[in-house]
């Protein structure tokens, strides 16, 4: 009998120690530059319970959370109002874990929290690069007056990045101006995956953050999305993307953002971010 | 400081004046025939506002809203429980805007809704060809007594166009008969839109009219509608469909129909809809 | 004017009485072993005014629900909290059927219900095999340490067919040990239904009993489930397996299972479980 | 175990045969007339399952409707988009049902379907007289020039019925020359039913029709309607005033009208109606 | 920093270990015996996040939760579909704390799982009395043959309390058959709680388990339950009830039943099933 | 026929010209501190159309929208992510209209709102009193270090305003040091509104602003909030209390706050809001 401890909320699988750990999962709820429809705060809080409908094994990757060493610290608490407070405690955060020699793999909330997290990955290994697989180009150079905004935060990336060093894949969404900037600066596949093994060929030998915005999935597959942009790609072909990443023996980091689970009353986007966030710790798990 | 005027509620990137405008935006929200499931009436209401979680450059055709000269009418007022009143109201509109020398674009409302427009597009050009894309066949003489129902909208539409008019796409529902009357009637692709790129190229010197029941779509990308049909095309077919159609340069009006944002809580059909209504605006454009 | 009795509540074109009919569809309303989310118990309730929204006539299979002979019993009536006598009243229902020298489509209900059904259909037909379409494995030994539960439905029904019965498709999800030990048990397909046509072709011969777990479908197709598995088979791939499904003459029953209405507030769950059913009931007919 | 008979749809305690019934329930699903939110034509249809989460028995009024001889007919079946044939068919049964020499419950729809039902009942008992709890005052000439109108209803039976004959009660919304209107044609409480004792008191003698428009309760009680109105009463409030009909015994017919199941997904406002359903049946029940 | 411990998942304000604890707060997620909508079993896991919601602090009682010493114990585990096993675990967990000198609150579940919880106490204490505030009666023999039912479940705590020990109170639904029963057995004040305060009185020397069924709450107050039964009492007559309760210094355990937030997608009925918890936790508490 | 603009989307009878207006509307779409559940930034653009819902005349009040003169100007723009600069814009545009001569009805948005707005009122009528309806103190000295936020709003309300000024209504909810300190420095009445009177009598000759946070509403009747707290007023008990306030006639502004329509599917809580809004209109009216 379980006297002493609340029943544990931590995600399926991930019951290690953090001083035991090889990875560490946590959540940034965070959604406060949100244009549209906010709610991505509540993504963590929705995906730990849920991740109880999984199991714990992967029938694509034919390995098991069981067998990893993973440890799941829950959201970071953040005050609300302060963009910039937020960011410097995720930044902190991620950058504390990878010089305990840990990897991480971050919840959103929003995909501006990608920005100091990538932030904290570059200033750890400057030759840093980055998989960035989402439905939106994220380039813009501001929103409406505020360069700190979830439409501009692969641009600020690349601000210390660095041309050469972004790969876009499953674009379809975007200014103009956006898609023709990337034509100089990133390498952009629009509305597919296709040069994503090539792509993974090229980067064995440097350190590789990925961040996947789950809205790349075509909101038939993901309606629980702030933004949510119609002809995307199906779920089988991201586990397909995620069967090629797991090639790379060298990504350092990885997050999975913008999940809004109260726009999917069904509660399947939940699953979809439960199972892709599965596949990508086994992916990060030696 | 915009003190005078309340904020626009127009479809994103048309706000261009009705004199100067090429393409008329306008809304039909009537649903009086609906057996199922009604709700279409509100599709305009929700269309408009989610519109600007959309961009207005497509990737896709290339072009951009913003170098479209587009008038947003906003939706038509109805009385409620008197059809035949509704349709004459329609046709008026529809034929006036032809008359000034403009296409349209009508939001449903229910599938009925296009046959006033139709009609009025035959009167202005009496060689008109009808494509039609859509889950039911619609060719039913009459619908429980009743000949003006939503099931009978495209077999009324053949009582003035008569036979190798109308092309029908994606059908997957209707009664035995109505798929025997078809093969001497209309052009009737069953399931996909795989004959669509001939047909197009069938009729290049023809004036063509387009009519989009969105339920075309299966109802895991398209949930919101009034009966959902599964089995249906995917979004990317769609998109590619339109592909096609922007080869046609005599696309004289068309619409987009079903939308009945209530049964997604989700807004993806929502955006489904905005969508395919930026990429068929972007098709009349010039 | 009809004064004398209440509306029918029947599938759509399931109005043939008992004694005539070659086909019997009932409900088993049990959710009692659900792990994750119960609602399954509502399935027949909500199918049967859905139903409406479809037609009779299937253009896939050219074949009409009113041409065939189907009564439709309506939900067995269970009491709560008592799974062994739920489960003895749906054996002794379905061993009645069978017996009566008719064939039967049962709406589930969790896929627990599928054991008594399945032996009603072995105890008739002892060379039975079955064809099991899901998601899941169900090959649990016992889900915390009972073994009445529908993880382990066909594990039990193992239990009294023995090997090279079983034939599975479209699993990805389950124990590791669960695959390991259908290596050497059961045919098991992961992910697709490719081999779905040579199984079919060798069981020409014997009495097939099918069972469809909805959830083999994407969550995002059939939302309205128990436990949403992410990356599942389209609808038009069920489809095209119902199409092979009907070159086989010897199937003796079969169940549709796992619809949760309520978490699919849109109502394409219940079309998806609909269309199922039609298509079915079509394959059971002559 | 029932082999002949689909399981029953009647609501809870209503099985007697109509040759033996001294009261007939009926549904009319009507809603084509509703300015804002459609959907009553899906009352009928949520009430009668959900009927069974009540008791037979009502602790208010201590009767038993197991007691009551009770025929309920299910909903007719209407043409779409055709309100007078659909008004003629209720005028037709209503009729029928009161030559008959019974008493009629009618379930809504829209409040338009009230018009030929009373209209029957004042053929039948030209003296008749209409106790009308509402929000609404529902004393329109027309709604946007139509003279048939869920807004107009009541001023369409004051036609026939003339002065003095119409008694209002918790009325809260309308135009100011409604209000005034009524001041010389009907008895109009606003806001409260604190005159119903007295006025039941002086239609002893007189035949009785009463029509509840569910929308009189508060919305936090009923939010399941079209056009929910603040500020209403309670549901206290509401039986307390059918204890007071309950000393009527010359009620001839009554109606609950304008649930609209889809706007409440808790289920709450169909229990609403539900109950207000069986507290009417027992008050009509010798 | 919180490197080492997942975000907890209290109760607010119960972060209390349990040897220091004076109240331990548990959960019982089960909802076996639900015959109409199940879905209880989500209430704890509802619950603990929105209480963060409140303030710790009551306005009412004018006590504060950080005053108190309690612990959460978080939900039991149970298996599914094993009604005996589930009620064996909550009678021992119960025993327990109230073996080591502790009070303890118990978050429902269906009503059912206050039987082994009445049964501990009572085991603890031969005199046990017991308030039940409820709107059904649950005095049933048993239902559709099974003794251990949610609809019987004060029946079977008479089994043993016996004549004279049973307090009812805001019963408005029930079998004939139960209130006649009620008249000889226990006290039971029909519709409302008016009789509370000389009951308390009557019982300030003798321990004390109250029970609450929260739908005893008007469904406009609380709709998020399976059984939603209108005419209830308002959230202030509740408040005002527990205010009695607070004068009893002998409660001994108590419990919070049937919430099921799945049919209040307002959240609502979970903040009012989270303020009466901190309510009665201040009742308990010293 | 209006060929010329697209449909109003104005509230309902407010359509007046900004410069012949009495009174302004306009709505704050902000909600960036909201530390629970986001979405009042969407209240403006659910309460316009569903205004329509409503008649422009009150029965309460005897005073209809069309006899005041009052301009809409829709929702002001904000960027996202930087609540400083939103502030701003509230002040400078509230402040603009108290300089033409006009009142205001500001539309939440969360509470912090209406700092902005009552400085703007303050800078104008420096002798200014507020009457605050709400179930939270909001006197927090700040929440998690930021001192900008909703919970603390009034308190930087009373920096400049200083003791005296402020009058709270309907408080139910906050720290026990929120309640100590209101005892010295504003009036605070505890859970109703009984004061009301008396406090309206003592300000006739100053200049007030009401604020009202719908959110003192019982959960039951405003579920569409995002910190809903149990126990609050009844409608009716707003109603009369806005009849108290309309004999003051020297309130220069008001607000009503905290609708976040996604929260309530039923649209029972934006109709809520709508009234209350049409009621104050009428109130600031001549």
């Amino acid at each position: 009998m379980k006297n002493n401890a609340l029943t544990t909320n931590a995600f399926i699988g991930c019951e290690t120690a953090y001083e035991e750990a090889e990875i560490v999962l946590f959540g940034s709820p965070f959604d406060g530059t949100t244009s549209f429809r906010p709610g991505t705060r509540f993504a963590g809080q929705a995906i730990r319970p849920d991740s109880y409908g999984l199991e714990t094994y992967s029938p694509y990757l034919e390995k098991d959370l069981e067998d990893a060493r993973i440890f799941d610290h829950g959201d970071l608490e953040f005050p609300f109002g302060n963009t910039e407070r937020v960011l410097q405690q995720i930044g902190t955060y991620s950058g504390q874990v990878l010089a305990d020699g840990k990897k991480f793999l971050m919840i959103g909330g929003e995909h501006l929290v990608s920005l100091p997290s990538i932030r904290a990955a570059y200033d750890t290994f400057p030759n840093l690069h980055v998989i960035h697989i989402d439905a939106h180009t994220d380039l813009r150079e501001d929103y409406m007056g505020e360069p700190l905004s979830h439409a501009s935060v692969i641009r600020r990336c690349h601000d210390f990045l660095g041309d050469g060093r972004i790969f876009q894949f499953g674009i379809r969404s975007g200014l103009k101006s956006e898609f023709d900037w990337a034509k100089t600066h990133t390498h952009l596949e629009k509305f597919t995956l296709e040069t994503l093994p090539e792509v993974v060929n090229s980067l064995q030998d440097v350190p590789v953050y990925v961040t996947i915005d789950l809205d790349v999935l075509d909101p038939g597959t993901f309606p629980g999305t702030g933004t949510p942009e119609p002809g995307g790609i199906t779920y089988r072909e991201l586990l397909e993307a995620i069967g090629h990443l797991q090639t790379l023996e060298n990504i350092v980091a990885a997050d999975v953002v913008e999940l809004s689970p109260q726009y999917d009353p069904s509660g399947a986007s939940t699953a979809v971010a439960c199972k892709t966030i599965r596949e990508m710790l086994l992916t990060l798990a030696e």
